[in-house]
């Protein structure tokens, strides 16, 4: 089974793929969907949606995890994010691919077994399970790879 | 100048179509986009975005307006109303609909000359502009057609 795990957001979206097979694992890529940060919002709600619809084709997932937001600095933050957000989900279920949701404090506790563990612990065990020569980066690649195992973890079907 | 006016949501959203001619405003129609209550939120999202693309290739709007939000009650309703205006706002984005966004303050203020006029009174005078026998219904609906109004205002080159 295939899984895409998504870091939301407006300029830049962390994506990882995974296989899961029995119980093994397998890296299939992570990286950063970044979108024209000169672009105003609008058009990058479209740039958003075209890269997600392109990495979806290219990498026909079977299920998706997608990080649950709560905490913002302000509404205007947490609404544009939504709007970001929105945009993602539609892509997916737009493609037919279940969407499972994780709070950051699932995906923490499934990867290293504590909830609020630091950012480094958690790339530390991404880099041991995928076999990685050094911690995956940047930030939102790894998150989303950590979302994409958090669901490998908590699926237990495959 | 056909003007879409949009008052974003994710049960109901609801949406006003004016024409605008010189000084002359024409009312072509006003209602609501209803999304199914029992499926799920990202289904409902496949829904608003099929629907506002239907609205669009039906009334073909030259320039839309749409309310900016800002107000809730809590986070997660923040997020929610924002995942659906992204997909609204992606819809017109798509089919090259220049985009305003107005703030409940500002429509008020366009069309009664007071930001913090009553619902009430909006409405009465949306029944006068637009030559109605009663006043605009449902509130949603009213709403839109207030913001479609409210950027007929604002807009002096037709």
């Amino acid at each position: 089974m295939r899984i895409l795990g998504i870091d939301p957001g407006y300029g830049r979206i962390g994506y990882g793929i995974i296989d899961k097979t029995g119980n093994n694992f397998k890296l299939i890529d992570f990286g950063v969907i970044e979108t024209d940060k000169k672009a105003d919002l609008n058009s990058r709600l479209v740039e958003i949606y075209d890269k997600m619809n392109e990495l979806i084709s290219n990498y026909t997932p079977d299920e998706s995890a997608v990080e649950s937001l709560f905490f913002f600095k302000n509404v205007k933050t947490a609404i544009e994010v939504g709007e970001a957000r929105g945009v993602i989900l539609l892509s997916l279920q737009k493609a037919n691919i279940p969407i499972f949701e994780y709070t950051p404090y699932q995906v923490k506790q499934s990867i290293t077994g504590y909830g609020r563990a630091e950012k480094g612990q958690i790339q530390r065990m991404l880099k041991v399970v995928f076999n990685l020569k050094k911690n995956p980066t940047p930030d939102d690649a790894a998150d989303a790879l950590a979302i994409a195992f958090c669901h490998g973890n908590y699926r237990k079907i495959v």
